[in-house]
């Protein structure tokens, strides 16, 4: 009893978060390999404030979750809005779609994140409905299912807002999309692929079926040669022959994967050699590649495309499931808020480098739903001609240059960009270049010959991918300046303002790309690192699993998400119909 | 990569169930506490049969699963036919509407506890609609999710039936309960709870809801206070009070448990001291237990209830979220299936004591839906008494009796358990107290003296209670018949029949009661052990955690089970809304 009343008082004690120290020792022993983990929650000293400045953020994705978990100062009064009470690791999810990965493995409850902060937060489960920027207010509805199945409608408003909804399937219009494909966007698409996938197992295996018809119940269809399109296509692949072919020796024969992309190659924003290489498994694998193929109609049995290698024949392929995984695209309310503020027909909410929304007041967009307008050289060059030329000569000496180069590069990244990608060193060699064969001393440039120094540096500006990464960075970069709002107005950190007088407060939002992974099936992954370093095979997977393991957005899912995957290698996938 | 090799083999080695000998070895160490785990499959050995007698099993419940479990008869050629392609194990449910344990840890593939044995399976995810014994038909049809929302119909005949489908839910013809109430029989039932608990968190901490909105939505009514009705309530306590007061800091004042039992006390099929033990445990934890309170009319924000303490008052309780746990009742299609053969108004399928249906050939029936009818001995007293009288003398003598005294007890066992209840040695004493006092040796009876003295032997007739137990052992029971089929026709092995000539096959089926577990929250249980043996507290409470370990139908659910309960105990349960 003594003992066990011991135990107890360790779990509370164990589980209270308002210890200043805590220490998680897990360790894992199975077949020899193992897992030692410690973790370390420093304390946050809260202090008393008068004034609270009331932040509402929409969503708890990438982006809205990494402002949360970074936003430190007391100052302010969060109130989260979202139709899901936890975030999700969305690069996960195709784990999820054949039971790698269990759904509960990679969710993290919001007021979990909160918790563990200092920071007055409060949540709701709802929909944002409608935007008021004008009078700082957002329409919300809750549609949490109840006997009575009543909305409950509710108004906040706010100091600040964080738009953070991310974005929604793009079904481009195609006919039948909506109604007869799965997506791989939310947990609950995952949950239903996975039980889809065991229905058609099941369904082939009735005796009623015929041949024919089980080989169409066994085709699985996925369109889209993206990451993640691939990568579900992987793990379907392996789900079915390492697990599926045991239980149902019957049908095994008779599965059939396809893989349907529009463009010419399967992921064609990795680097050519990862490409051939998913190509080539995917043929080994027997999963079957059809490029050029775009879908153009989709009913309930068959899958209509057009063959761009035939011509644009029209083809029809019989289906039991299809998945469709291309682009995003935008919320019907997010359509509404931007032609609001004027910005109409765009794939995205339109912010500046800042991530603030462009023709609004203390809005901030981030995420899959907003895109940055990097601003052009070109449209500022006579404010950085004019700011440049100190003395105000007509003529920019190279000394004079270089006294702002720096605050040019960190306001047009795209400056720095050019210069690396044409290997020039500095400066004086991209001026160079528009003056011909002087000495570096002796440049000096009026602002037509600026303008042609730079005519070509805006062709570097690259939109940035809609990935959880770039989320990411852009949540814990917003919370950072939040953090430090009242010390940068007092001390502006940023660069200078070419247009205007002063200092920017903050720099600017800088997207650092750490790679990216695209899992193939058969314990091997394709790595695409830095610097175009690419590595595929068995070791690119082992980093796969330490990289997702140590992202995890807490112990507990850090724990279940590792023990999924032992169970995995040690009793394979259940195939049971929950 | 030759490491990853090796893995990879060893991986493949491990799941591969043919092989002869199988080691598991699960070391899991968390915080100094340890599980070992050790457990070894021993090969059946595989013989060519020329023809194949068809066993159809309807249902993958407790009795189906365990008559799979223990068939080991290659001349079997067995068709399940179940629509859920799992087997649960249904003790843990409580369990899984809190988090305690997921759902997926609890279930198991029907095929993968096929593919373990050497019996020729098939299995098909279907309901059974109609039973036809005449013809020896059964039709069946395939509810599984399609695009086109097909239903598959299908015929399957078998040479044997075995009848293990379980009962639905009684709702009592009550109004309102289908509608608005949740059960708790089936995984998704406990899966759609626990969503429906967090719902309720959720939809009480909109900011547009009024306090009195909030205390309705936070009130979790429990209707029966049965083994169900008690664990859902003690689990839900323990869930808010451990870990939703935490997230949910703004409204946990206002949640509300009220457990409503028609009888004058919860638990009545325990001990008395369990009863009071739980009476007053939930008045302590602040759970309303609401005894003498018939629930009369729900609708979708009220429970109206009939008090019998107060005259058959009727009130109306507002409540957020209704479990209906009260009783069980016949599946429409056995219900059918009744009448046909004749057995009209009974509540579930009458078999004899080798669980036979009566009225029928080679159908058997098991588990909740049927019933035993044991035979009564003053049905049978003219046939025992000319049994036993071996000299035809019209009288017995005592010698004579003792010598069918066995196969007596066998085929009637109220006669064995009546001797028990009256402190009785042996039929002697039995037949003195009809003889008064005479010495044992010259006790001789006529027909009449004998029903004198067995005329209160029926009484102790018990009916076995729907319990997973019950369902478990029948299974078990029916496949060691259907093993030793032939062997037993040659030698039976049963006792003497009394009617007819010769001997059963079968001995009939004895349940063994091995006591039952009621948990009670806050780590402590009541435990009801063979022998009137009562325990309560903590060390229950671990007994209850091994023996449900131990129960456990395979080896990846056991490990599952046991990482969710130190998952719990470390992390807390999860309250994301998936």
């Amino acid at each position: 009893m003594r003992n066990f009343n011991f135990f107890q008082r360790f779990s509370r004690t164990f589980r209270d978060y308002d210890s200043q120290f805590k220490l998680v020792l897990l360790c894992t022993t199975v077949s020899g390999g193992g897992l030692l983990a410690y973790g370390e929650a420093v304390a946050t000293s809260e202090a008393a404030v008068p004034e609270k400045k009331k932040v509402l953020v929409l969503g708890t994705g990438w982006a809205g979750t990494s402002f949360l978990r970074n936003l430190n100062d007391p100052r302010y009064e969060v109130h989260v809005v979202s139709p899901r009470n936890y975030f999700a690791f969305t690069p996960l999810l195709p784990s999820v779609t054949c039971g790698t990965v269990e759904a509960r493995s990679i969710v993290e409850p919001v007021r979990n994140i909160f918790r563990k902060k200092h920071v007055d937060s409060r949540f709701s489960e709802a929909e944002c409905i409608k935007i008021d920027a004008v009078n700082r207010k957002v329409y919300c509805r809750s549609n949490i299912n109840n006997n009575s199945n009543e909305k409950q409608d509710f108004v906040v408003d706010y100091d600040y807002l964080i738009i953070a909804v991310g974005a929604q399937v793009n079904t481009f219009n195609t006919p039948g999309v909506t109604e007869h494909c799965h997506f791989l966007k939310e947990v609950e698409d995952a949950q239903k692929i996975r039980r889809t996938v065991i229905d058609c197992f099941e369904r082939a295996s009735l005796p009623s079926v015929s041949d024919e018809e089980k080989k169409r119940i066994l085709h699985f269809a996925i369109v889209g040669g993206g990451p993640t399109g691939v990568e579900f296509a992987a793990a379907l692949h392996d789900f079915v022959s390492e697990d599926l072919v045991k239980l149902y020796p019957g049908v095994k024969d008779l599965v059939k994967i396809t893989l349907l992309e529009a463009g010419g190659h399967i992921l064609s924003m990795f680097d050519k050699r990862i490409t051939a290489f998913a190509e080539d498994k995917f043929q080994r694998d027997g999963i079957d590649v059809k490029t050029g193929s775009m879908v153009v109609k989709v009913s309930d049995r068959e899958i209509s495309t057009k063959e761009m290698k035939n011509g644009g024949e029209i083809t029809s392929i019989p289906y039991g499931m299809a998945v469709w995984s291309t682009g995003i695209g935008t919320r019907p309310f997010i359509k509404d808020f931007m032609t609001q503020i004027g910005q109409i027909n765009r794939r995205a909410v339109a912010t500046d480098e800042w991530l603030r929304v462009e023709g609004t007041n203390n809005v901030y967009a981030l995420g899959d739903c907003a895109t940055i307008n990097q601003r052009k050289v070109m449209e500022d060059i006579a404010a950085i001609f004019k700011k440049t030329d100190k003395d105000n000569s007509g003529t920019l000496t190279l000394k004079e240059f270089q006294e702002v180069m720096d605050d040019i590069c960190e306001r047009y990244p795209q400056v720095e960009l050019y210069l690396k990608n044409k290997h020039m060193h500095g400066i004086a060699d991209l001026l160079k270049e528009s003056k011909g064969d002087v000495a570096k001393e002796s440049i000096e440039l009026n602002i037509e010959e600026l303008k042609t120094a730079l005519i070509n540096v805006d062709s570097e500006m690259k939109f940035l991918p809609a990935t959880a990464q770039v989320a990411s960075q852009q949540g814990a970069y917003l919370a950072k300046c939040f953090n430090r709002m009242e010390e940068c107005e007092k001390n502006p950190e940023g660069p200078i303002r070419f247009r205007e007088e002063g200092r920017h407060r903050f720099k600017p939002f800088r997207y650092k790309h750490l790679g990216q992974f695209a899992p193939l099936g058969g314990e091997q992954t394709a790595a695409q690192l830095p610097g175009d370093w690419v590595s595929i095979g068995h070791s690119s997977q082992w980093l796969w699993y330490s990289v997702y393991a140590s992202k995890q957005v807490s112990w507990r899912t850090r724990a279940l998400v590792v023990s999924d995957w032992m169970r995995r290698f040690i009793f394979g996938r259940d195939s049971s119909q929950i």
